[in-house]
């Protein structure tokens, strides 16, 4: 029974994390994700509690997908950015979802416990390496932190990104190398005296 | 009679701006845009054709008004960065359309001639600078624009900016410091022999 329950809410997430995806969550509608996951729409509510529950429940379990398949690396920013960049590419479903989440359910995401504690734990794991040099440290963590997230974004879901072009697969790997050669620059340390040009 | 004309669209493309900000395409009601404007609902439809032609009218008319107001300037880049970024700032309204439209309304920004135009002539000024020396050339030019719009919004609007929390004043004036900072790092030439992590 207890595995019945646990394959049930995993069926009623994947329906639902294509229903959100595709119309967002005022667009989507809990009977389709019911009749996709062959599961009673009254057993969604009283998982979920209602249609935003879902939606949160669904953004949450993105983000735990997210965290175990692309482990931060803090040492190596331009690799980890590729890295976050492919996963992007592969789900975009996540990335429509995500952009979905953050207009219909602005804030909610900061209040999710897997998604503070992830962050805290990059902020640590970058400041401990700034400290030590590793990483330049001209910038708060959080804001590198911000600016490598915002790079990773440029070429696939940026609000601008339809201005300059999706891209074929060519400029593809064109933009992975540009990706990883700007996270570079981003965060190597100067030698102490070098001009920097804030 | 043509100077009213002019006024009432202005009045219906400035309700309209509000209502598709706050609600995107899907939740905005003509109904609410025409009693905002004090227009005719019938006359809307006259004027743009359908709620997606008026969704993109505002998204066309959002457009000019940022290229008006923030001119590019491809020979000093952190600066340019700096002013869209408080453009965007002062326009939340804006931030929030564009987000609503791209997801809504794919790829039609990428057709809209006075997009297009633009973004062109900001290309062609900064490869004429690449070839200069003045702007490292180690990228094309578009993925370079790219990137640097990317880090304009990464403080306001990036997927990913609710993980690292919005900010307070004083975070603020730390942000527009680290964007100059990145985006003179991402654009300033290399000696031509110095290492480059790509």
């Amino acid at each position: 029974m207890q595995r019945d329950a646990e394959a049930t809410r995993a069926r009623i997430l994947r329906a639902a994390t294509d229903e959100f995806a595709g119309n967002g969550l005022a667009g989507a509608r809990v009977d389709r994700i019911a009749a996709a996951a062959s599961a009673n729409k009254q057993l969604i509510y009283a998982y979920f509690g209602s249609k935003e529950g879902l939606f949160d429940a669904v953004m949450a379990e993105a983000v735990a997908g997210l965290l175990g398949d692309v482990p931060f690396d803090a040492a190596d920013l331009p690799h980890y950015a590729v890295a976050l960049h492919d996963y992007g590419l592969g789900h975009p479903e996540l990335v429509r979802l995500a952009r979905w989440h953050s207009l219909q359910r602005p804030g909610v995401l900061a209040t999710l416990p897997e998604a503070v504690a992830a962050t805290e734990a990059k902020l640590k794991a970058l400041a401990d390496l700034q400290a030590l040099g590793v990483v330049d440290d001209s910038l708060p963590a959080r804001h590198l932190l911000e600016q490598v997230l915002a790079l990773v974004h440029s070429g696939n879901d940026g609000v601008f990104a339809e201005f300059t072009g999706a891209g074929d697969a060519a400029q593809l790997q064109a933009r992975r190398a540009a990706l990883h050669r700007s996270v570079a620059r981003l965060v190597e340390p100067r030698a102490s005296g070098s001009p920097e040009a804030v």
